[in-house]
Parts: structure tokens; C-alpha cells; sequence
């Protein structure tokens, strides 16, 4: 099997954590006997430096010819003066997402067994541990819907942004998360605010009609105010939660925060063709970037949810994901994972790598 | 003095804490030599059974005629399945927000002295207490903006709700942190989308414009995904946090429920005159309704804050904070804030009530 990848690296610790990704994927493809061909493009900051934008044509033409772009991260303080279009997140992950309509987003969440203490939450909640996965719709709503803009002049000068949805993007959004929570735990907590949004009206309305499909899945609705205090209460509840996109960019963050461990959490962002874009869910942080310190497994997590999602290798994908719950089972781990007094023992993000790679 | 005050008790638990609320107030009228008339009026789920409908005509004329009203709660599993505009909390709340134009809304979110434990949080970082004042725009925004509605058939159907912000809106409310700010610890976090949203651009342009009158006051700009995350990890670093309307309902919750206490958090909803709307924090919690065991705290000190705001009675308000601050260090304390072993003392609803009073 021979597959073309489109590697778009970015900024502050994507070059460096990207190394690492590319290392166990060599791993796996030898193991396998799977020929993964990269290209790598500019993105963001890096591409407004070399090409004067964040998302250069050869970039999006690089990606067409691809069957996945692996992704790293973007953005830092030496683009954050630009206008809002033009900085690397926004100038680039908001057209990617776009072009590609890849409208399904997935953020798997998990607390691992020894690292419950980096939950910020109560030893007691934290101790049941929590798995979740966030699907969020992510070329619609309130991101791209029209018209968007400002109008008048003076202190009535307004501005607006329209959030809008139709039954067809819900319906299939919702069909994932179900489809989801049948290869788990059977339960898809539906986030809206029903009690002042038309679209969550509707949102609860087609998820209902989804709903009847999947018998064997509960479904219950919650609005987004009562999900971020219940999954602070007791996240070991949930299981797949379905949101909207800027519903879903929060709880998917908070949920995040929840693990306390960023640098362990990737992103798959799929189209109805099963291409995608994935990344790790932190982002570029560019105070430790360079110093060979980032914690690498997000991105080779990124790594294992492309060959799942979109090269269909679910065996290559597994194995790099048992590869690495052995290194975080023998407390093999970056800096930031580890308690203060135990930061002597802290891997370098290459040390990550090569043992991920090795264990494959 | 002499005021008028239209009290709205509501549904579930609202009837029995506002009997303690009451009680407080007398106790301070006496001590202040206050004269305070009180009307009754129905409203949600008790005006949709009394009346027909959640916010009726009398309630209405009668709140016109008052000084502020001090509410109760309102919503319960008897009217959920009533359409979402008649239903109690969003056919009551709404309108009431709307009509007199309560366009600020102030949640205070303190971690007590001793009552760390309750926190959902880690104990490293909840020892660290927090102490937040939630300012949200409240008669603006997504909630309020048109369009609002549906079009279109089949699949292709699709809702739509307006996100709307006018300078004058985002001026005011944003005058009103500040000033907050300068009574506290001087630092305004201003949350927003502006990566997405052009509703947050015009916003983090108005509020740098006002941060130029307020030269004492620390402005930081934080996108509200990131904020759901750094309110977990630091909640200490916050002072004054200056929302939109759909921003501020989600970010809110997430720090009522931070306090692990949402029995003792209160607000209130302000207009440009002084008028306000003040009420419990949280629900009507109609699981307990009728019990006697529902904490009145929160009810007693939206009844401080109305003092305060609308009645212009700083002592009197003071009184009341100081009274309730006696009853939670003596350990005076309903049934929910103990744990599971120290059940046996919980106070009473009317207890409660009853120390707070005597201690005015
Ligand atoms: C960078 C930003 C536009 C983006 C979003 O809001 O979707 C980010 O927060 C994310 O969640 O991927
Ligand atoms: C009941 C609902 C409409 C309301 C809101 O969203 O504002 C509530 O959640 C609140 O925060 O007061």
C-alpha cells in the first residue's frame, strides 16, 4: 500500500515534535508494509515568513494531491500584531478546514492510569478516571455563516456574526457521534442551549431524529452552561459528546484541561471522503520551542488517528498507540508530566520518540 | 427610607429560601430603620399554572412600579416540556432582562475560608482560594439579536440566531468592569473570539478604548476557550472577568460550580437607573423543593446585593455579607456543604435563616 502525506509542520514545537512523528511512522511503515510518501509545506508563521501568507497556494495544492495532511501547530507572539485574517491559526486552520469541508472533528480525552494527579480536579473525582470523546462540527455555525461583518458609524458603529445550521450538516455530525458511541460506551451527550438558540432548537430536533436509529446509544441533551459545571463534577459520566463548532471548541478545551495533560492529546478533522487533517490539540508553545524538551506523543497520536481515519491502517494505528501507553506505563515522560522532584527523570522529546519508535 | 420591592419567589425551592430572606431583611430594616413594602407576584412555572403564562401582565406592572425585584428561581420537570419561549426560565427570565433592560449582570464567586474542600479542584489549587467577579452583558449579544428563526425545507432547512454588539452596548457594560475592577484587585480579563468572531474584534476594540480611562485597572484579552482552561488551573489569577452574554453564561457556571458552593452565590441584574433583578445563582433545584433542607444563603445575599445596588444601602448590604460570613466560619452550614460524616449537623433552611437574622 503506497500513500502520499502532506506534512505542514508550522511553528514553535511542530518542526521538532513533527521529527518525532515521522520516526515512529518510519517505524510502523516497516513493520507494516505500508509506503507513506511526504511532502512538506509552509504553514502559518512560518509561511508568512518564507511566502508572505499562512496558507501559500502551493501549500493547499500540496494538500489536494495528498491523502492526509499531518499537521503540527501554529502561531506565536512574532505573528499576533497581524490583523485577526491574516495570523497563522485563524489565516490558516479556518481555510484548511473550509476548503477540505472537513466537518468532522474528533478529540479523544482520556485520564491515564498513574497520571490522574496532572487532572486539575479533586483527587477523589479524578481517581475514577474519565474517557471521553468530543465530536464537534467544525465548518459550520457561527464560524462561517453569513453575513459576518460590521455596519453604521459612531457608538452605534455594531458588529454581527450569524450562526446558522441546516438539518443536513447536523444530521451528519450527529451520525458520527453515534456511530462513535457505539464502538464505546454507548452514550452521546448532546451540548445545546436550546433555552435561547434557534439553531439548538433545530440541533435537538434532527439529533432526536438521529437518535432513532442508533437503539442500542442513550442519547440525553445538556445545555453548554450545565456541561461545563457537570463534566467539573463528574466527567467519569460522559462518554461521546456531540457539540456544535464554538460549542465545541470550549467544552473540547476544557475537557482537555481536565486530562492535565495536553502533550498527550491529538485531533482528527475529517471530510465525508474520509480525508483529514490531524494534530495535536495543545498548541505551538513557543516559550519552550527549540530546546528539545516538548512532549512529542500528541503529534504521534496525530499520527495514529491518520493512519486510522484516513489511510484505513487501524492495525498500524493500534500498535502506535500501545507503543505509546507502554512508554507512559514505564514512566517514560516529558518534563511537564512529571511532579517537580521527579523532573531529573524527565525524557527529552527526541528520548520519546525513539523510545515510541523502538517499541513498535 | 422608604422602598418598594416586588418579590418573584418562583418555583421548586424559591417559595422557602425567600421566607429567610425576608426574615433578613426585617432584621436589617429594624437595624437601619428601613422602611421596606413587599408585593408578591407569580411568575414562572407557579404563573403558568396560576395564569397561563410565565411573566404575566400583573407581574409585569407590578415590577415597573418597584424599587427592584428580588427573585426567586424558577423552571422544574413540570413545565419541561412546554416550547422553549413558554417555558418558565427562558419565558420569564428573558423578558424580564429585556423589558427593563438589565444590560449587566454581576455573578461574585468566592472560595470560603474552610469550605476549600468543596471545590471540584485539586486541593493544591483550590487552597490557593480564588476570589472572581463574573460581569456579563445581558441584554445583547446572540440572545437578543435578529434574525432569529428558520428557513427553508427537507434537509436543506436551516435556523439561524445573530450575534450583535454596538459599541454603546460593549462601551457601557465594559465601564461597569472596570469600575468593579477598581473596588477589587485592579485587573480586567476580557473574554472573547476574536479569532472567529467579528462581534469580538469590535469588542476587544471598545474595551482597549476604555482601559485608556482606567489607567490603575490590568486589561488582558483572553479567547473563552482558553479561558474554560486557565480558570481550572489558576483561578487565583482572576479578578474581574468581563464577558458577552453567551460567553458569560458559560463562563459563569463553570466558576459558580468552581466553588463547589452554589448554594451561597448570588446576582445581579442591573440597568442604567439603578433597577435590578436579584436572584440565587442557582436553580430551583425542585429535587429538594418543600424539604426544608435548600440553603437560603444564596437567596439572603441576592437580597444584599439589591440593597446595595438598587437601594443604595451599602451598610445594610455589608450587614447582611457580614452576618452570612459569622453563620459559614461558626460552621453554621445546610446539609450540602458538609461531608457525607458531618450530615448530622446540618442546619435547617430555617435555621439558617434564623442565625442570619438574629446575628444582623
Ligand atoms: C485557532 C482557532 C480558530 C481554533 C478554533 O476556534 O477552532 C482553535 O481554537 C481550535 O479549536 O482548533
Ligand atoms: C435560563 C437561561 C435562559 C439563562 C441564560 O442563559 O441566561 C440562565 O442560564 C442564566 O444564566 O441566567
Amino acid at each position: 500500500m503506497s500513500y502520499q502525506v502532506a506534512v505542514l509542520a508550522g511553528d514553535g514545537i511542530g518542526p521538532e515534535v513533527m521529527v518525532e512523528a515521522r520516526k515512529v511512522l518510519t517505524a510502523v511503515e516497516q513493520r507494516f508494509g505500508l509506503e507513506i510518501n511526504y511532502s512538506e509545506y509552509d504553514v502559518g508563521g512560518a509561511a508568512i515568513d518564507n511566502q508572505g501568507c499562512p496558507l501559500p497556494d502551493s501549500t493547499l495544492k500540496g494538500c489536494e494531491a495528498a491523502d492526509a495532511i499531518l499537521f503540527g501547530s501554529v502561531g506565536g507572539p512574532k505573528w499576533s500584531h497581524l490583523p485577526p485574517d491574516s495570523q497563522p491559526e485563524r489565516g490558516a486552520l479556518l481555510p484548511l478546514r473550509g476548503h477540505f469541508e472537513l466537518f468532522c472533528n474528533l478529540r479523544p480525552a482520556k485520564l491515564h492510569t498513574g497520571l490522574e494527579g496532572l487532572s486539575p480536579l479533586r483527587a477523589d473525582i479524578s481517581a475514577q478516571g474519565f474517557d471521553v470523546v468530543c465530536v464537534r462540527e467544525l465548518t459550520g455555525g457561527i464560524y462561517f455563516g453569513k453575513p459576518k461583518g460590521r455596519q453604521g458609524e459612531g457608538e452605534a458603529e455594531e458588529a454581527f456574526d450569524t450562526m446558522r445550521y441546516s438539518r443536513k450538516e447536523i444530521r451528519r455530525i450527529a451520525k458520527i457521534a453515534f456511530e462513535t458511541a457505539q464502538g464505546r460506551r454507548k452514550k452521546v451527550t448532546s451540548i445545546d442551549k436550546a433555552n435561547v438558540l434557534a439553531c439548538s432548537v433545530l440541533w435537538r430536533e434532527v439529533v432526536e431524529e438521529v437518535a432513532k436509529d442508533y437503539p442500542d446509544v442513550a442519547l440525553e441533551h445538556m445545555y453548554i452552561d450545565n456541561a461545563t459545571m457537570q463534566l467539573l463534577r463528574r466527567p467519569f459520566d460522559f462518554d461521546v459528546v456531540l457539540c456544535s463548532n464554538l460549542f465545541g471548541d470550549i467544552l473540547s478545551d476544557e475537557i482537555a484541561m481536565l486530562t492535565g495533560s495536553m502533550g498527550l492529546l491529538s485531533s482528527a478533522s475529517i471530510n465525508g471522503s474520509g480525508f483529514g487533517l490531524f494534530e495535536p490539540a495543545g498548541g505551538s508553545a513557543p516559550d519552550i520551542a527549540g530546546k528539545g524538551i516538548a512532549n512529542p506523543v500528541a503529534q504521534i497520536l496525530s499520527a495514529a488517528l491518520m493512519l486510522r481515519f484516513s489511510l484505513q491502517q487501524e492495525e498500524a494505528a493500534s500498535a502506535i498507540e500501545r507503543a505509546v501507553g507502554k512508554a507512559l506505563a514505564a514512566g517514560y515522560l516529558t518534563g511537564e508530566l512529571l511532579a517537580a522532584d521527579q523532573r531529573h527523570k524527565a525524557k527529552s522529546t527526541k528520548e520519546m520518540g525513539d523510545f515510541i519508535a523502538q517499541a513498535i
